[in-house]
């Protein structure tokens, strides 16, 4: 038995929160909101997010990340990407020594253009080896529904990636274990990009080919920024690249797919902002991407054209067309 | 301007025509019936596939298969996997010499456990540098309908890779090249064994986690045995692995998919086949990989519970429990 906490009380820090509770650990949820800790400590609900799911009893909750890290072995944190920094500040203190600190965050802080484990590294002071990313094809509502499903577990540690890959364990959750961190973080931030492209094609009115095209190139561009990072190309192959890709891109559930569609069907950014009432991260991280990818001199065709669609007003009709009609290529 | 043949009318078959037409190509169509090729001929439809479709007047039919293959430098074939090595005997004597002959079959002949690719080396005494394979995300609907898709076309011949990839580029269609036949062949090949199970989980009442999860893993252990006959782990991660098994496994026209939706559903094989009144070509073919698997010393646990499931009569309930419950491993 493990003390667990987990730092944010969205809907995946909140389905996360059971899968530790579910795998015998005695888990405490930071929220920001006072309400929705005493609903959650109370009543074993969650009332802002995934609202009909029942907690374990082992899960309780605070608004006092001191209170929620004393002792914690296992530090999960699940916040927005471009808020992680300015929390740090106040949590890394409360830190347990040696213990593990999960990313679950998909994102590359604008500006920087870190990953979230080299926040974690730098902003909080905790070596590298002590940082682990958990990602994969993980909707947060259907891993609450006790729908099967595989995850990764990255660490640079790989003794440490099999302790976590234990404490995580659940019969509908099956964790892997993976050294590439970097790919894995990689294959989390990229596929929201692709999942607007994907969001797209389909507001267009096309089909799975155009859509499994995109993912495939996707991929491979995202491979090619990852090997130039540091990253191993088989890990975009698997659950954090492949999995969490086809899962977003294939879920009418994706925020990012269902602004795509917006887009798609000819909308400005303005206009799909308006109808669904929120920016999906893809928009913000095709910034960031673009910017590495210029950084590092890696061609990502695809991230281009959905920046451009995004913030340059291009029609998604000539994006489509301009990658089309590139030069013939190798795969 | 080149003169191709294409042998078979099926909704592949037509769908090529179609793309060798509008590359700019004469095109024959050979038609096993003589109705058909008079369709074709006279009214430019095909009555059996994809009877919406105009074909472009480049395109003509014919029953003799010496008339189709007459001057032809391009050979298409497009028929049955399992009747291929008959075919041949009756086609190879009018090859014109240094034709290249494309497959765009997806299937392991049974009992000899050959790819399509192998089978016209040995039954039609091809050269294998004379031999190339087209696959990827390629429903023949949506590429009758011209929506935007890539493809692949893989030889052990570059140049050749090159010529036939210049001679079906359309402004809808856009082809890669590659140099790994034996991996491009086993994607296509085994990628119906996994949407047989990505259409089980989906009849189960499974999302998208559990989809993606099934495509990852089985897109894994296709790339452990592919790299046992010879593949390159890196093909599996492009478009005839993860592009082709991403639209098969994600439409709901797929037969393998719509098949296994009814074995999820908790049919048995003949009531699914008296259901779908076909029998999915994953079905026997789960045979022939769970062969290979053997034979190569691999492990492929999702074709192995496929394959208990549909000859078997495994509970597709146990055949998931078994997969979650397996060893923990890294990716």
């Amino acid at each position: 038995m493990k003390r667990a906490a987990v730092l944010g009380a969205g809907s995946w820090g909140t389905a996360f929160a059971k899968v530790l509770a579910d795998a015998g650990n005695d888990v405490t949820l930071w929220a920001r909101r006072p309400d929705v800790a005493t609903a959650i400590r109370e009543q074993h609900v969650n009332p802002d997010y995934l609202p009909e799911l029942r907690l374990p009893t082992a899960v309780t909750a605070t608004v006092d990340p001191a209170d929620a890290l004393d002792g914690a072995d296992l530090v999960v944190i699940a916040i927005p990407s471009q808020t992680l920094r300015d929390n740090l500040g106040d949590w890394a203190t409360h830190f347990t020594p040696d213990a593990t600190v999960v990313s679950l965050m998909k994102g590359i802080e604008l500006g920087t253009l870190k990953r979230m484990s080299e926040l974690i590294v730098e902003a909080a002071g905790v070596e590298p080896d002590r940082v682990a990313v958990v990602t994969g094809p993980n909707l947060a509502a259907e891993i609450a529904a006790e729908q099967p499903a595989a995850t990764v577990v990255a660490c640079t540690d790989t003794d440490r990636a099999a302790r976590v890959q234990r404490a995580i364990a659940t019969r509908y959750l099956r964790p892997y274990t993976n050294d590439d961190v970097i790919g894995c973080e990689l294959g989390g931030a990229v596929k929201n990009v692709i999942a607007l492209a994907c969001g797209m094609a389909h507001g267009m009115g096309f089909g799975e080919n155009t859509k499994a095209t995109l993912m495939t190139r996707g991929l491979a561009e995202t491979a090619r920024l990852g090997v130039a990072l540091g990253a191993d190309p088989m890990t975009f192959a698997g659950l954090a690249g492949l999995g969490d890709l086809v899962a977003t891109c294939s879920s009418p559930l994706s925020r990012n797919r269902t602004f795509g569609e917006h887009l798609g069907r000819g909308e400005s950014l303005e206009q799909a902002q308006a109808a669904t009432r929120y920016t999906a991260e893809g928009v913000k991280s095709c910034l960031a991407i673009r910017d590495l990818a210029i950084k590092y001199g890696v061609e990502m065709p695809i991230t281009e054209q959905v920046e451009r669609v995004c913030h340059e007003g291009l029609d998604p009709r000539v994006a489509v067309r301009a990658l089309m009609s590139r030069e013939p290529k190798s795969e």
